[in-house]
């Protein structure tokens, strides 16, 4: 399945939740991460970002699509280039 | 169809987009909204972005699903309280 991870943590564990999410996914935007994921290894990364996020403080949001390919996507403005696009 | 947008623009113009934004699609977090609408209505809107932002700076991006019904979505951590969930 097609996963879109967004992320609103503090500042402190910014790093964390990024490192992490990029040993899955594709980093490409300041907060998103996006990729193809086994259902197994989706929740490998969803137990991992549980055990570094403060629940009172932190947000992560998990879009599943069902499919083997990436939803379509239009790109308005700059396109980061500090990220590591895969696609 | 269902839209999720995801921004990371200039904080001056964070404001813009945003009230933009809300007057289509719902926001759930941070720098994301989401929603569904019509062919016509995600134009308007991307119409209406690419009036206020600065391409040189900022990005949008529409992730745009073909379905008549949200994607699933698994939350980690805090609901973000200030958001105006409708869902």
């Amino acid at each position: 399945m097609y996963v879109i991870m967004v992320y609103d943590v503090n500042v402190k564990r910014v790093n964390k939740v990024l490192k992490i999410g990029r040993k899955y996914l594709n980093w490409t935007l300041r907060s998103v991460l996006e990729g193809l994921l086994t259902e197994e290894l989706y929740e490998n990364l969803k137990e991992e970002i549980m055990r570094v996020i403060n629940t009172e403080e932190d947000a992560v949001y998990f879009y599943l699509i069902d499919t083997y390919n990436a939803p379509h996507k239009t790109i308005i403005g700059a396109t980061p280039g500090e990220f590591n696009f895969i696609e």
